[in-house]
């Protein structure tokens, strides 16, 4: 099937379990699906917008309660939706930092971070990660004593990520937090991972900022994402604009310079929300989720030679495992060579990691069912032994 | 119908004549819905994404083809595809702009130039619209010296409106480009009401920028835009990062920080992508829109007390009325007061103008057919006469 302009139709995850790391979380919902078809149209949420003329006060379709309801779901003060989880850190960065800023990332912070510290002209300092890849409150610290004997200063800003994109583990912000407060560092906490896919409270984690994804988590189009301040910041990265003509005069009412105003004006903020009583299910069963990856990464641990690079028992779906001394070894062999995994396994009807990839390589299991996880367990076990690798 | 999340199904393009001034551009084609239903999963434009890992290096489904064909067609020597024409103004402003910078726009910009202004610290200056409400070269000219005089700066950016948003008058861009050019000002050429509804020739222009919106008038969802540049502009708004981790001396190969790296992942994009043929082929039949919108605004005229505010004859089809002496001395008597106006369009099946309003209003009769642009036509005159007003 074609959607003209020499576009196939997308068919992945109708036909194939589809274990990319960064694609579980953003499947539709039917719901969303229902609403990507009635809101194609530009500007189709615009329908009845009435002054003051802003996309979060409209209430029909029902977005303002919709706002109020994302604030509240993450145990924050105010929300606004954004084209993509990068435009919740661009609007921040931007707000805290100037021209030589130090800002605080992690050495495995998402690229998209180090674009909103450089977009703002800041430098990036990152807190390392430990022998568990894990981003600690003493890292932190020590890092911002670092920063602050050799630049002088204490870092304006510091982008942690929640569950970080490399080894999807789950890092204790709500100490992290601490030391940064102890600073007077704002803290965003990047939960691209975890917003839409387990419970997270923000003023528990001691967040001034919760960034999400909806396009990532959230079972939204793309790009779309969410916002999330307390009562303190809003007012600083919600300001509203106070820029005049200097001519006519004009002002521009309660837009927000750092959403440039409206931000999702259809068929991405419709589907969020239609998705999002879903979401907001689904948080609650995370431990089903983490069930269904356990049964595939024993698969895989039962595999000579494969580890878990993650940290292990998993506190999230998106796993990273070695397989050089497993799955490579039979690459180096195979006619297919580094192909021969994504092509097993698309055989299999598995698709969605990087063809070619044998040796460090992720997936992730997110939004299977057990019987999925039972046999995509069984296809890397199968696909193991049938290439003369040893299960034990 | 339902979407769930109280979320009411919209068709308001399916049951009625839609006028409303931003929505007439942005209706999906068949083909743009059909891409919707198959992209609307979140990172669904990703499944091919190989090294060097950017949107528009995708080849399938064809991104990267695409890229070249909307620069070409622009004529243009690169694009990017944006989160609205917005988030190009945005780009722009921030790659040009520092603080305290002064940035022409016009008296009758739009608010989102102002915020990329306020947002990259610039301040505004407003070029006077003349009494026929265009925007002249002499009177760029005359700013240009006037910023001169009075900051000793000059301005470092222009934002000029190919058509206004608010009369839909078509400026003379080629002419005013030519001055700024003389003072070595990069002219950004706002074409949200141009591109994708009239033929678009950047270079002739002389814009060292055109930016377009897809939601407003490319036929694509929200949110969704173009930001094209010369070859000589190119390299900066769209300079790859430069930014490194401190301690992994991670860089971050090609992703450009103005863009916040990949821009439109999915539905968005390919909206645009499946539209663009139908697009390409309208854009030269853009007389036949203006000869359908001459149907409905001399009906307009033909009403005693109407005039038509934008420039006449119209080169675009989104027109400004006052119907102060007119349909607002009904709505003085009549007993649903200025609602009267509206109501009575959607009884014959006409929405999209503001329910209220009766003195100065606007309505685009884009991509109307003739038979519905004189069926429009009759309805207003049917109101006003059925309403007592007299037509000549």
């Amino acid at each position: 099937m074609r959607c003209g302009a020499g576009i196939d139709a997308r068919q992945v995850d109708e036909l194939a379990i589809n274990i990319d790391p960064i694609q579980a979380g953003g499947r539709l919902t039917a719901d969303a699906m229902k609403a990507v078809i009635a809101y194609g149209d530009g500007y189709s949420v615009c329908d009845n917008c009435r002054k003051p003329n802003r996309l979060d006060y409209i209430t029909k379709p029902p977005i303002a309660e919709f706002h109020r309801d994302l604030a509240s779901w993450l145990n924050m003060d105010a929300a606004r939706v954004v084209p993509g989880a990068r435009r919740g850190f661009q609007a921040v960065a931007h707000t805290y930092v100037n021209k030589g800023d130090p800002v605080l990332v992690t050495s495995l912070s998402h690229y998209t971070e180090f674009l909103a510290v450089e977009d703002a002209r800041g430098i990036a300092f990152e807190i390392p990660d430990d022998d568990r890849h894990l981003i600690t409150a003493d890292a932190t610290a020590a890092k911002i004593e670092e920063v602050k004997r050799e630049s002088g200063r204490v870092p304006v800003l510091a982008f942690i990520d929640h569950v970080d994109y490399q080894y999807g583990n789950k890092n204790d912000l709500k100490s992290i937090a601490k030391v940064a407060h102890q600073y007077d560092i704002p803290v965003l906490c990047n939960g691209a991972y975890t917003v839409g896919i387990m419970p997270v409270d923000g003023k528990d984690l001691g967040a001034d900022f919760v960034v999400g994804s909806g396009h990532k988590s959230m079972a939204a189009p793309a790009p779309s994402g969410v916002l999330a301040a307390t009562a303190e910041r809003e007012k600083e990265v919600f300001r509203t604009t106070a820029i005049t003509g200097d001519l006519t005069g004009r002002k521009f009412g309660i837009k927000e310079p750092e959403m440039m105003g409206c931000t999702l004006m259809g068929v991405t903020l419709v589907g969020m929300m239609a998705s999002f009583p879903h979401v907001k299910e689904r948080v609650k069963h995370f431990d089903r989720e983490l069930a269904n990856n356990r049964i595939v990464t024993e698969a895989l641990r039962s595999i000579d030679g494969t580890s878990v690079l993650s940290e292990y028992p998993r506190k999230h779906t998106l796993t990273r495992v070695d397989t050089t001394a497993s799955f490579d070894t039979v690459a180096q062999v195979h006619k297919k060579r580094g192909f021969f995994l994504s092509a097993a396994l698309a055989e299999k009807g598995v698709v969605g990691i990087i063809p070619g990839a044998t040796r460090v390589w992720k997936f992730n299991t997110y939004g299977m069912t057990t019987l999925q996880a039972q046999y995509l367990a069984q296809v890397f076990v199968d696909i193991a032994a049938g290439n003369g690798l040893k299960i034990s």
